[in-house]
């Protein structure tokens, strides 16, 4: 496919795991690692990955990279891989600025494209990581003036080979961008499990909405810690509008200012109805 | 069924038009009211009623009174009413504590049993209401001290025969409870809904968990402006509580403080696991 003759897969999680199995799907030969040997030892017997890496360095002999590593694991990778010339590397993450950055220090800018494939789950690790993850769904890149136009195309025919959609950002604004739309929600979701969790609540007590709202609260906390202190200065500011909502949310309802209780719900409301449902 | 031969339903939205459907549909006779001359006119040609109630008021010849109209509006429909003797009064509001009250101010308290099905949706209107809503749903009763067993058995009676389980909680505790499970879900996902429309963003923008995350924000304003005045309470301090969640969350993105973010998504998850997912 695309050109794409071998892989390594570095990191087989949901996402990381997912590219695997899709890649050896269509006849790549995929080398994987995982720091856990049991996600190794499964993705051999499975058939998503043909081969182990020995050594997450030793990558010189495939055409792609994907780095599929929590994103604060992903820089000091990035500084240990030797690809070959030619070989496109890219990630899975879910910020792209310090990951851009880090492939530039690396010395790997030329031919990295950072990857945000809007695919996760609540679910993580290699379990949870089947082929067809990334059909229809959207994948931001994110490349610099200094990567090669020949290895953003490639990226592009790699996820277009997957099944994606793929949209070009700059890696700061989609980083922006991703504390409101995604890294805010997840911590939405957490910080309202754990406070059902506080008052002795399970989800079994919640209603189909609120089992919605919290199942986000589910997803790998390694994962998220590390995409929380990689952005945090977008996902501070994104909490701090969402921290001036709520007060003044309580504001009127100390009040008790039924008007303003109507305008709270009716912004909401006229949101969504303005959107695509 | 369960002795109910007729019935008025006053207020057709999702949840009563959802009653009167599912009662039609078992045989009873059936009047209804909306003060929307549409809903009662739809109603009619679909048969979700049998008859039109000329009059809030003019309930006297029915078995059961189901009023489903905005929390704050019950009161006065309740004040209204005048039931023959024996006649079971009941609703279907998110609130509890104050139906029951005007329930028993209005002299009504030992027939009347407060109902709170969980079976809401962002949907609203006689057009979202269909047969089968309340098949495994969870309605809470509550009951007072003047209720009368009688009463309460055909409470109970009725949502089991429209498929429902049904738990009986104290209405104060009731509200306490739907506060952290319920109405503080639906004011997040209508301030993110409102935030990520100040950015200019749309529901096309989101994957799949901030879609999940803000579905609840395009239900009816009124209704939630109607339940959050009613509980304003009860609601304040849970979003006082998730306003101090994200207060400290804030204080470990800002300190860029790794382990306090762990713990922050360990919380969550943690809980998450615990339930049944």
């Amino acid at each position: 496919m695309t050109g794409v003759r071998s892989a390594a897969v570095i990191g087989l999680g949901l996402i990381g795991g997912s590219v695997a199995r899709d890649l050896a799907a269509r006849g790549v030969r995929v080398l994987g690692h995982d720091r856990d040997p049991a996600a190794v030892r499964d993705a051999l017997r499975e058939g998503g990955i043909g081969e182990a890496l020995a050594d997450w360095g030793d990558v010189g002999g495939v055409d792609l990279v994907v780095l599929a590593v929590p994103v604060t694991a992903a820089p000091a990778v990035l500084r240990l891989i030797r690809p070959r010339g030619g070989a496109l590397v890219t990630d899975v993450g879910s910020t792209k600025e310090s990951i851009v950055r880090a492939a530039e220090d690396a010395g790997l800018g030329e031919r990295f494209v950072g990857s945000h494939p809007l695919a996760g789950d609540h679910r993580s690790g290699w379990s949870a990581s089947r082929t067809g993850l990334f059909r229809d769904a959207r994948v931001f890149l994110t490349p610099t003036s200094r990567t090669m136009p020949d290895a953003l195309e490639r990226a592009r025919a790699l996820w277009t080979a997957l099944g994606a959609g793929t949209e070009v950002v700059d890696a700061a604004e989609h980083d922006q961008r991703m504390a409101a739309v995604s890294h805010l929600p997840q911590a939405l979701a957490t910080a309202l499990g754990a406070l059902l969790g506080e008052a002795g609540l399970g989800r079994a007590d919640l209603g189909p909405g609120a089992r919605e709202m919290t199942r986000l609260a589910g997803s790998s906390p390694e994962m998220w810690a590390a995409i929380a202190a990689d952005n945090a200065r977008q996902l501070s500011t994104a909490v701090a509008a969402m921290q001036e909502r709520l007060r003044e949310l309580r504001d009127a309802l100390d009040r008790g200012d039924a008007g303003r209780l109507r305008s709270f719900f009716e912004e909401g409301s006229l949101w969504f109805a303005g959107g695509d449902r």
